[in-house]
């Protein structure tokens, strides 16, 4: 099989993106168990988070009653990540671990970029400092209409203080997102997400396998 | 006197900056004492604080144990300040109030950049995204001997992660600052703080008096 072949490091990092409800964190354990079955030595993680540093930031980042600058948001998803690449993904890559991540740089750009408005030279100037040239060799973009994906979170009672906002700001982040695909579509593969689970996970692995040789 | 004739938001920004020990606190609350009694409304604030936002971040920042990347560092206190800037001083500014600050972006070009060894072309870059033109019109640079200044600290009984740094780091931050002091002398008042606190408010109120007019 060709993703035994693959040399880490460039290749083993992986991220998915999406709105809330659209599934991501289903198919980071789908994702994780094929890999897994391949022989592969897999991390998943998420942002914000990965670290205890990273999850003190989630905290103060999700709460629900802060009344918080876009501008503060913007840097605290920054610092969570800087500390969650230094930590946790820079050492597993170099380990030959492949880290799959929930979120990434995309999600800055796709919620405090496109949805909440700040300037995209700010959103890009910040990435460049904390990620660098940490960039994911395939980011799975999984697409789904905006008041599906809330209605799955209702299910599972899921409320931070994104999944409080409005359904236009979520149809920004969607659009943003689409954007971003877009402009990257060899990094950034758009999947219909809308199907069962089973059907995802195999457009997924049909991606990966081609993409990984 | 000259001092009630200033017209705020410009000359109405002052930051107090110094190690450790220094004397900085004693001094915000004198200067505000005598600038209340010269008839001008005063806020005091300090950093990292001035916000709830802001505190949580503070409790992250200085909490022992936290294996803190240097970056991570610097993006939560640029977090904490454009928090800060927006949801107080810039209000406080607007209604002519005087903001005297207990530390401001100084303190992190001489910590984060002088001491830590973050490239000062990023700690730029950042501050010019978060406080971008709010600068003090007067900077009390307070200097003492950073051992001298340990010792004060070791009185009061205060142990953070930065304060249990060592000699060598604090020695590292007061050079940071005489050479902040050297590239904006207008703006940076290097004050002798080994005296004691009724000395050295003596000397602000001079300086004081002779700027704002």
């Amino acid at each position: 099989m060709s993703v035994i072949k693959v040399i880490h490091g460039a290749k083993g990092f992986l991220s998915f993106e999406g709105i809330e409800g659209s599934g991501k964190s289903t198919q980071v354990k789908l994702l994780a168990g094929y890999l897994k079955g391949k022989g592969l030595t897999v991390l998943t993680t998420e942002e914000p988070g990965g670290t205890k540093i990273s999850l003190k930031i989630r905290d103060i980042l999700l709460s629900i009653g802060n009344h918080m600058d876009p501008l503060t948001e913007l840097l605290l998803y920054n610092s969570s990540r800087a500390q969650h690449i230094r930590e946790v993904i820079y050492p597993a890559l170099t380990r030959n671990t492949v880290v799959i991540t929930d979120r990434f740089s995309d999600s800055t750009t796709a919620y405090q970029g496109y949805a909440r408005g700040i300037d995209l030279a700010i959103i890009k100037t910040l990435d460049d400092i904390v990620a660098s040239d940490l960039k994911p060799f395939l980011t799975f973009l999984l697409d789904i209409d905006v008041e599906e994906g809330l209605k799955r979170n209702q299910k599972a009672q899921k409320k931070d203080r994104f999944e409080m906002e409005t359904v236009e700001f979520h149809n920004l982040v969607r659009k943003g997102y689409l954007q971003i695909a877009r402009e990257e579509p060899e990094r950034v593969k758009l999947i219909d997400a809308s199907g069962n689970a089973e059907e995802v996970h195999k457009k997924i692995i049909e991606i990966m396998e081609a993409s990984w040789h």
